[in-house]
């Protein structure tokens, strides 16, 4: 299998790894930062890098585009001019509704796993980083069976488990396990170092929990701005159902209504 | 050293066992409930069971009381009532200006252990649990400087880091980075609940992110609305800081506002 993978970070490297080493696939890339490429064929994620986007897709039977966000939609329709008639592509990006309404084409499936680090970046790229992870597709109506089968069979190979799922589900539910949990960590971090800030205490050294609550904080901040930016309603009704939880937790506190805390 | 534990659950147990096994201590319990008393001597915590809280305590050189938030200031007097004179008795609460306040004896001296687990109960005590784990003390003017020197050796002898901090800071400092963190959890599992209740979607293999988010929403209500109580001014605000920042990322998001949104 000849794939094509658009933008090499952590996802779009852990890809290449993965194609090549777990499927046998041969991998060509293309990114718009020359070191991004460079360091991914010397890592071993792709066998080479293409000059362009146009040179990397010309001959592939798979298309992953795994750019930000923000560039998801120019990215795809310019693989999807590139690409044969019978290559399918796909993207990795953390929402679906706009890309899929966005690419009325029968060899584009929209795609999300449900992988990552508060890494980023090519260096970090690892061939098992899929491995037992729910991998959404969007297909739609328009959808070519033959290469919509063909992606399914790769991502299998990749060792992630590949999920139907439609677009406005698949938003509406990472805003509540993926979008509104990054917001709440940056709070969580904000609120710290503000009592921490405000005495003579440094960070103490606060366990698991604490770590565990936050360490998506560390994420970059204009990669998620724009997947909040692409997820603005579903997100905007999960912050409010929050914030009247919280309200409702502030009022029973403060009230000493034990009952309705334990609720 | 002679130790007693009362309360043989998660924490106490760990005691127990850390204190056996690591400093030769030899520790007796009291329970309120029989099983956990016998579990905790059949698993090797407890080297006796005592048949009250006086006989656990009569003889002991320290004393650990590990019961739940509401039943500290009662179960403290009792051990301060049955111990000796050169005993130092301590307490592994989650909050401590209202037990430090109570119990201005020069033997008392309030601590809180930043270790635990979303699991409860003898059955999950563990020797190790505090190895490495600060442990807050809040010894005031008239702690005998003897007896808090004691429990600090027999504390670095359990494997953990003790660090003395006013009881004031401490319950603002935990919470920051413990109750807050808790209602937060327990606010994602509720709106996670809420979206995939209202499709035809199963919760989807969320990922490790999702689940460190929530990790701690598991533990048990009461003992944490408990804590929430004795720390009701401190949570409070840390409530109204999260509801401001929570609406300002709303408002950024609802107003497109990119720049809002990375700040």
């Amino acid at each position: 299998m000849r794939v094509a993978v658009l933008g090499v970070g952590l996802i779009g490297g852990s890809v290449g790894l993965a194609a090549r080493e777990r499927c046998g696939a041969t991998v060509t890339g293309y990114d718009t930062f020359p070191e991004a490429l460079a360091t991914a064929v010397h890592t071993g994620a792709l066998d080479a890098a293409a000059p362009s986007l146009a040179g990397a897709v010309a001959d592939a039977e798979a298309v992953f585009v795994a750019v930000p966000v923000a560039q998801l939609p120019n990215t795809v329709a310019q693989a999807l001019a590139g690409a044969r008639a019978d290559c399918v592509i796909t993207d990795v990006g953390s929402t679906k509704r706009a890309i899929v309404a966005a690419h009325d084409d029968p060899r584009f499936v929209g795609g999300h796993p449900l992988a990552g680090a508060e890494t980023s970046g090519v260096r970090h790229a690892r061939a098992d980083l899929f491995e037992g992870a729910t991998w959404y597709l969007t297909p739609t109506q328009r959808t070519s069976g033959v290469l919509y089968e063909r992606l399914h069979r790769l991502l299998r190979g990749l060792g992630a488990r590949p999920a139907a799922i439609d677009a406005d589900t698949h938003d509406r539910i990472l805003a509540a396990v993926s979008h509104l949990p990054h917001v709440l960590a940056n709070v969580l971090v904000a609120q710290a170092a503000q009592v921490l800030a405000a005495g003579e205490e440094r960070l103490p050294a606060t366990g698991p929990s604490f770590r565990d609550a936050t360490r998506v904080a560390g994420a970059p901040s204009r990669i998620w701005r724009d997947i909040y930016m692409s997820n603005r309603d579903a997100l905007v009704g999960q912050l409010d159902g929050a914030i009247d939880r919280l309200r409702g937790v502030r009022e029973a506190l403060a009230a000493a209504d034990a009952e309705g805390i334990v609720a």
